[in-house]
């Protein structure tokens, strides 16, 4: 891999000026900073899960986000419903496998997902991607779990069977469409010691893959946006809570130098 | 319309002093922060859906807000209860009609909980009011959409038609039982970038219709407190997670000279 | 009663590298707070309610924490499953008595709940407990109503008589399994004006129960934990939300000197 530059700002600056639509089903517990976050950037998000208006909503989406996190059989039927009507539309469904590989639930209606819907970005953190690459890997709960497996060939090997791009959340993150491979350096240890960062990320990657048609790159540029904001914000913190604070208000006034100074981005 | 001043503080005193219950059947992205709106305000919030307790929970409660943000048929069901309940006892009911003209879904249950049940006051952003007032205007997901239409004129409309005060927010907010209309100024542009503004608003109104028997008057100055608060965070927010949190803040600090004041209400 | 001192510090220490995962089945309201707590204290927190996976997820927990606030019958379905589950692997499981004595449905199912499943740690404000005890007293809502009882007496009654340990929450917070009583008396008044504190003390002492077999002591450590953040982060705070933000980073930066310097607890 070698390094490259990538312009992040290009995408957050069309989400500022389009205000594209992110319809999400998502978990219960990090709901509302899922919405945030993609208001925050400039979008305007949207959260409903009723099966009766999943379809209709997605015809007023840009993107869609899904997140398995507090999953039920009903509410994955409703997603299906959601996945299915943007298939059509041909807008990009990001699916965040939350906490895939700890229950049977989760492992099966993530893949029913994936089989049955045509699912455009797969993100998890290591454990669950190699979960759902069929391997055998133990998770442990929805933090990530570092596997013994070279995370850059098994996401190579998803993206490629699944025609999917998959995101790989860590330290350092992976995105690829089986062909084009990025690494993202950026990012601060105080992101693992919050709640909702992985799911913030899903929404942020949907914010972006609503206005970029190269899905890894969009990938790329929202996990570029949050993590610098999290360098910036880990400066000033006393802790998670004050670097949430400043993570959001970070990412709202993000500006073009920050991005292309900061961004410790590589690529194959 | 000609300037009038309205004494909110003293229905922010009698919120203090009576710690109102006010009940909720609302979204599941805002629901923490329209509990804790109320809570800093001096009220105690509950928030019950099921079917089971709607109706006793009203039984101690002195108002109902009802928010469609993340409806689904059976809790709308539910809603139906609380809101009969709360007919039957006397006590106001607040409906958000939050992303009303999204779906048929939504239009069709805020009309049913309209017509089925009394609702006191309607509260909703232009464009989903213009819909409810049964106007022709399409929605941009739950955010504000500009439309073309003279709002004072189908507010009144809709609040003689339905004998509700109606409330349309925006940069300025229109109040009207029908008869009497106040407009807000107050306001700051930051609750535009920041999740949530609109739910807790109805929040607010619920918790000052609560205490104050003329509901325009609860409504405005509801949304008088609010804004104002929301002013003062403005001064000294870096972004809108930080505007957030100090707007909590200036709502549980809020005293009589802000109040007095800052406020911008203009009526006739 | 009289003064004692307990180390804290040594079951915050062993959340810290033990990481144990704590699962959740609880309310919509604070859900989002209830994971964070775990998270900063150094914990796994899971929330995962489908009744399909409750008993899967159980089997890589350390302790369950379940809470009422937004129950239903089918949510308590899925409580009961896990509970079981719990039980059977025996872990500890804390039952957050939220709302008892407003609504029938919470009484019959917190009943229930302890009579079908072992509870480990039974946890309520005054009046909650007191309904648990079957004491009769009117609950306002969610919020602590002082009760014209010896809640002492009240509490070690009904640990004795269901063998669990019992939280009264509350300016002194009560803990006792029957035989041992401790008394709490830290905490601030600002507690009080935010949602969720009796929610995010629930998930504490999960927590401390995931890695303290001495149940009575892993919940006083608990409270004298989130207490003294509680503490430290008033004196820098501008109201309920800034403290808030504070005592989280407060509880996460946790050192051993303020808990051993500042806990104010009895025992008899």
């Amino acid at each position: 891999m070698k390094k490259c530059k990538i312009d992040a700002y290009s995408i957050l600056e069309r989400i500022r000026s389009q205000k594209p639509i992110v319809h999400h089903l998502t978990n219960w517990v990090t709901i509302y900073d899922c919405a945030n976050i993609v208001k925050v950037l400039g979008g305007s998000p949207v959260m409903a899960h009723a099966k009766e208006e999943a379809a209709q909503m997605v015809g007023i989406a840009s993107s869609l986000v899904l997140n398995i996190g507090t999953l039920t059989p009903e509410f994955v039927e409703a997603m299906k419903i959601a996945a299915k009507a943007a298939n059509k539309k041909k807008i990009p469904v990001v699916l965040d496998v939350c906490g895939a590989g700890a229950t049977d639930l989760r492992d099966k209606k993530s893949f029913e997902l994936i089989e049955e819907t045509r699912i455009d970005i797969i993100k998890g953190n290591a454990s669950e991607i190699a979960r759902i690459a069929g391997e055998d890997v133990s998770t442990k709960g929805v933090d990530a779990a570092s596997v013994d497996l070279d995370m850059h060939e098994a996401a190579r090997r998803l993206a490629l069977r699944t025609r999917s791009v998959v995101v790989v959340t860590g330290e350092v993150d992976i995105v690829t469409c089986g062909v084009t491979t990025y690494a993202v350096e950026n990012g601060h240890p105080l992101m693992s010691s919050l709640v909702g960062t992985g799911c913030m990320a899903a929404s942020v990657i949907g914010a972006c893959a609503a206005v970029e048609r190269d899905l890894a790159l969009a990938a790329t540029a929202g996990l570029v946006c949050f993590e610098i904001a999290s360098e910036l914000a880990a400066k000033s913190s006393r802790g998670p809570a004050s670097f949430k604070e400043s993570m959001f208000d970070h990412l709202y006034q993000m500006g073009k130098e920050p991005l292309n100074k900061l961004q410790r981005v590589q690529c194959e």
